[in-house]
């Protein structure tokens, strides 16, 4: 039998609603905790033991219906040597961002020894998950959002230079996605040769794009990554934080399964991809406050959910350093005895 | 003749759209920069006659059609003694957030004497503007977006601490917000009352919010504001950032105009708020290019906001620190030419 996630991902029906976490591992596990050192993150995701037992914590104490690579969707960068460190309580920082065509050429193709760590990883978990037909989640950046990254330079809330790179000088623009798109396309499929059994593509910071400029800068390269895995036969997960005006027009990009974030009703989100399978979307904010109003958050979001098949329960971005598992726990818990989608 | 953004403000026809920017004053103008010391900008909004100058500068600069004062949203909290104080490149920061019951006496009602200092500044500021017969807007933060500030204690992304109040104490936040109406009332009357004609209500955090939280704990509270003011007969604008799944919600609160962000186009943002007229919104971050690309930019939104009465020209955010104001210049140029919302 397919696990539950899978066969959610793909429409049919299932016997209880799967759910997973976007960030379930990491720094709101006391486990994690524990065996963090005081190494960067990036440290800790290239030790394939370390970020073995880190991807498998949550499933253990949470039993939800997937792992996550504990990952960042600037690894595969970091690994070809673009320069990207991960600052704690900051996020990614570039010591040379993209500036001109002279920066292409440090974006080559990403070759399997790159990333080998990575993979190291996946075959660990895998192997570990064998017993109980639980799939990884492989996943990657999209090019628009690693594409800010890599132009800001640093996490930013006005997206000012990538802006107007886009505006002033599109071609460049478009040779530096033709890069993303090639090491993503390579990434994800690395991943998935490993045993990964879907993936996530996070276009984290789509919602900054205007409709016009997602269709011009985001829509395309999204889809050609999607295009370049297809003939793995994963399902795909597509998501990004505050894209209700754009989620029709990502759902043409290709995946089988929309994400969407806390901002949009869940009914409507399913509306506005057009019926495709979705995934979320409860507002992280709340599981901070308790058992019982996190049970009664994802209770709304189940009722939202309605019982059509094609769901899977998430947050609606990831999880906050400073939940509490036990809420965690009980929202599984909740989603597995109460959730009805596709019975 | 009244002024053509008191015109445009209640859908009347007008002889060139109206146009000014939110955040107009400030960093981004080099005369500013010469102007301010070293001080916080608390300190420079507290100096009226400094006050008065910032407020004038892009007004003179740019020929805009309305001047905003200069100040900012925490100004009557800082003035009754709430602890506020706005940090260089952070924004504000509580030195002892809103936790309970006990820190409700802590937002006593506003007196005229706490912002004297403010209202001097509206007396100078208009005195300078009536040969020329351009309106102030005056200004205040909507009560949600107050209450973040107090409650999370610093800027944020995930607002926490007050969904997790919202959710957990909803009987305490109501009591917040009833001192947060009260403040707002009275800070927006004494603005009206020295020549302010027309005010902006800045919810600027709404887009958090799900619309069930929106209707729960910001409509009811900004339409008592809106409501409060309501005799005074000047236009009312609100404005949110993100606010594109809450715009129809939030035209219900009683507002004259309502603003509109970059994430919505301009004509689909109308049709959510059911033709009431409207305010915005191009992305700042498409004046940071150069003057070519950001008057294109502005020929986008002129094109996407119709001919229909009741529009105003504007950022949908406030203006970058890092923008050129030949730029802003050349957009107001184009606006007042080319624009021909109303005709």
């Amino acid at each position: 039998m397919e696990p539950v996630l899978l066969r959610a991902c793909r429409g049919e029906s299932v016997d209880h609603v799967p759910v997973w976490f976007m960030r379930q591992a990491g720094r709101s596990l006391p486990e994690y905790r524990a065996l963090r050192g005081s190494g960067s993150i990036l440290e800790a995701i290239a030790d394939p033991e370390l970020a073995h037992e880190i991807t498998m914590q949550p499933v253990r104490r949470y039993g939800v219906d997937a792992a996550i690579l504990f990952s960042d969707i600037v690894v595969p960068y970091h690994a070809i040597g673009f320069g990207v460190d991960v600052v704690p309580g900051r996020g990614p920082v570039i010591a040379e961002p993209f500036r001109g065509d002279a920066d292409l050429e440090r974006l080559r193709d990403l070759e399997a020894v790159d990333v080998a760590h990575v993979t190291r990883t996946v075959d660990l978990v895998v192997a570990d998950l064998a017993a109980s037909n639980t799939p990884l989640i492989g996943f990657a950046g999209a090019p628009f959002t690693v594409a800010s990254y890599l132009i800001e330079g640093a996490p930013t809330r006005d997206f000012a230079l990538i802006k107007t790179l886009m505006h002033t000088d599109p071609a460049l623009f478009d040779r530096l996605v033709d890069r993303l798109v090639a090491i993503t396309i390579a990434f994800l499929r690395l991943q998935v040769a490993h045993g990964a059994r879907a993936v996530q593509l996070f276009d984290s910071w789509a919602g900054s794009l205007t409709r016009d400029e997602y269709r011009r800068f985001a829509l395309e390269p999204t889809a050609r990554v999607l295009a370049g895995i297809a003939d793995l036969a994963v399902p795909t997960i597509l998501f990004g934080v505050g894209t209700g005006e754009l989620l029709d027009l990502m759902a043409t990009a290709g995946s089988t399964v929309m994400g969407i974030d806390w901002h949009v009703d869940l009914d409507e989100g399913r509306r506005r991809v057009g019926g495709r399978p979705v995934q979320g979307n409860l507002d992280p904010a709340r599981c901070l406050g308790g058992v019982a109003p996190g049970v009664r958050a994802a209770r709304e979001v189940l009722d939202r959910a309605g019982r059509e098949p094609g769901y899977i329960f998430n947050l609606g971005h990831g999880v906050l350093p400073s939940s509490d598992p036990h809420v965690l726990e009980a929202i599984v818990r909740v989603v597995h005895e109460e959730g009805r989608a596709g019975l």
